[in-house]
């Protein structure tokens, strides 16, 4: 088992950083600026906030370059928010520690399971589901038939994989939510009755996604829903069937991406957004919160606003909006003034002519 | 049990089609234009895709009238996609396998339970609870006391359904879908504490009901949430308490319905749209995705934007909305121009009268 | 145990009303309009609905100051609404009844469990737990360890609170709703990869709180995410990390807040509004549905539209907006009259200028 404390210099190591003060400087764990206490290392991602760290009661502080704390052993990285994030999951990291099947769980038949793995109570697991090493489910997770899982994933409580989709390695799926329910998909008659499109495809997970609490992707009608490597999603966002989201896009929460639209890798949507169906949104694409996306963008696009316009225009537009009523009475008074001057303009011409 | 593959003639005639080619051709499972193999019947809903049509691996291709898919055996019918839902529905059906009850499921007294039933583990079932025929519940299922559900329903894994709530026929629920939570009503003094208002009334489903995964759908303050027959709810969708909602309407991803709102039959709402309380939608009444609906609308209303306005408007607003900026300018613009002109228009009327 | 009817006095003293009628008359139970019976009381909350109330079969009814309802037996009461839920609330109010640990539930170690609770099949607690008196937790209930619950709190069917978040007393958590999912935090490095914040604070939730089905609120990154005595969480809402909700707040359905945001005492945000992180809304803040907060609200400000501004300019400019394509043409005519008007006024110039 890994020992804490560890020395400045390991964690410097550990991200390639310099060290600033006392390289052997004893650290056991990292904390928020105004939390951290004696023994631990806090940081800051932005030079002005170098007094705030000089007052915490942390022994250590990660900074940015050009950051200078006085009488505060330093480290100092790059890529700081990184290296926080790097140095705080070394911190906390744990060997894996097999919980085993717990009694209450249910097991089908013909699973591949390994010694190494912590499955919780009331788990319910379908028959031939592949787990990998050191896989963990817990309470209530339910697996169908066929699911597999890859090594070192995580589904938290009330977590359902419906039948035959697939999950990846190092995965996170949080609780409650859902993969793998069927598609929205309806042929309605000329009378109005809806027939439901059998959706018999399936989800794929690549490796590295973490999936937010109580949300949904939907499985394919046919072929896959398909979460590249290293996905992001947040909280009660909802991917429909057939959709497609490249490697390292973000889903913020509340974000709803409509059947058979595919997006590039490192997408990033914001909260509440909304995409379409059948859309292509390009590699680096960039949607504000609340956007509602109705058009295919190319590569690097940043929109915003209903329907999903440059993000530029959408503010400006946005904040000229609020002078609408303004701008109505503005109109009104210059038509009046227009016609005031063009029978001016007339009665002078007549008298003009008269002359 | 039914026999696979079926003949082509026998597929033609469950929906009334036309054959092109050989009625013997023998047809095991129906698959999507780019999976379908030898053995497989696949589809085509616009006569633009003849093409990928004629390319496909599938023996068989159901199409729209009016197409031609050379050397490909067709089955023609004039409402395509139900024909398809309706051959591919037909291609899957299994005769129902009644898997019993699980060891680990919990039932409660004064149950009706038929011997034709499914339920999985870990599922919960209160007193007095009615099922119908070959009702599957899957594993984690909660049914709280008094509730029903009709024949062939099935409900995903940790669906819940509250005391006293009744579900027709045919029913579909999905994964982490919420059946009769409490309405959200509060009374608040003038101290700003608010009393809750008990909510005692119940949810009535009606039969061809399908509700997505994690959707909610809250019970009645008084008397009973509605939803009528072949209404189709998608993921994370918000029904409030005494909403009632008309035949065949549809309701995709993330739309919101207030309390005491009313819906005609065959109402469609975008995904996201919401709608606020104690309103009423007429009959066909259609919103765009993202719609904020804040006032009553008259059968067959097409509405879009927030708050809601015609849609055909909104449509050319939006289109406008980018160009505000400039407008704004513009009318700058106008204004010192009509400055000019008044001030121009009074010199040259000053030197008239001198003359 | 308490006994049903009580007389029309018992109630009125209740809440300190007046009897229009007689005080001996026996009540047993509150009712809506359309549906109560003899024996029971119903209520109205606006004078205009005398002649329903007149109507109803109800044997007596609530009725704000200066109603006269001829005929049936009143209860006079200022803050009606009020006066109607806790009356509605001491009619079905009946002594905690201890229904003890079912015997499918799992429970770990060193827990704190009085007598008085109930827990109920599948639910699924964890090492260190502590439960408050008359504690339920419904069927599929899963409390990570070192969770606590306060006295009188209900959790429902499938409801999940991760490790170490605590909940105080009277508080109603709905099915399926998620306390202490982790909060969503990357850094990204320079190659685009994500690297997850470790998020090790918890949540906490004071007295007399209601979360809504399927919600979801988000453990700290550090500290706490609190939610504050007496708010009132709808279905499908999004609480980010380390978001603090203000004493006697209302979030109604679907409303998202991203991390750190703050709220002040009794902030009440309609369905669907969103709320931008590292923001402070003040006391009484209302966003209209559907707003979208992108920065910080003074005490008592009234917004709604996205980007959110004040609810009356924005309720102005939502009046315009459908009359955009009309101003832009005709921003165009009074651009070609003007034109004409500076032509005109040039060559009659000219003229002026050669005579």
């Amino acid at each position: 088992m890994k020992e804490t404390p560890f020395s400045l210099r390991q964690l410097a190591d550990l991200v390639g950083a310099d060290i600033q003060g006392d390289p052997n400087l004893m650290i056991s764990a990292l904390n928020g600026i105004d939390l951290a206490g004696p023994g631990e290392i806090t940081y800051i991602l932005d030079p002005k906030q170098c007094i705030q760290a000089q007052a915490s009661a942390a022994s250590a502080c990660i900074v940015p370059p050009g950051c200078i704390v006085s009488g505060k052993t330093c480290l100092v990285a790059e890529e700081t928010a990184v290296a926080v994030a790097k140095i705080h999951t070394f911190l906390l990291a744990r060997p894996f520690q097999a919980a085993g099947i717990h009694s209450s769980a249910v097991i089908g038949k013909n699973c591949h399971i390994p010694e190494q793995v912590s499955i919780g109570p009331q788990v319910s697991i379908g028959n031939n589901v592949h787990l990998g090493e050191r896989v963990q489910l817990k309470a209530g997770v339910v697996l169908e038939d066929g699911v597999s899982i890859g090594d070192d994933s995580v589904l938290h409580a009330h977590a359902v994989v419906g039948a035959l989709c697939s999950i990846g390695k190092r995965v996170i799926v949080h609780a409650g939510a859902v993969i793998g329910s069927d598609g929205f998909g309806f042929a309605t008659d000329s009378q109005g009755q809806h027939y439901k499109k059998p959706q018999v495809g399936t989800v794929r997970i690549d490796d590295d996604v973490e999936i937010g609490a109580n949300s949904c992707v939907d499985r394919a009608a046919f072929g896959v829903t398909w979460i590249k490597q290293g996905v992001k999603i947040d909280n009660l966002v909802m991917v429909g069937h057939n959709v497609v989201i490249g490697e390292g896009s973000i889903l913020v929460a509340q974000v709803g991406i409509a059947g058979s639209t595919t997006l590039g890798h490192h997408v990033v949507l914001g909260a509440k957004a909304g995409v379409a169906g059948h859309l292509h949104l390009g590699d680096g694409v960039m949607a504000a919160a609340t956007s509602g996306i109705h058009d295919n963008q190319p590569n690097g696009a940043i929109v915003g606003g209903t329907p999903a316009i440059p993000a530029k225009t959408w503010v400006k537009s946005a904040g000229v909006f609020s002078r609408l009523p303004e701008m109505f009475k503005e109109l009104r008074r210059l038509r009046k003034d227009v016609a005031a001057l063009q029978t001016a303009l007339q009665d002078q011409s007549t008298k003009q002519h008269r002359k």
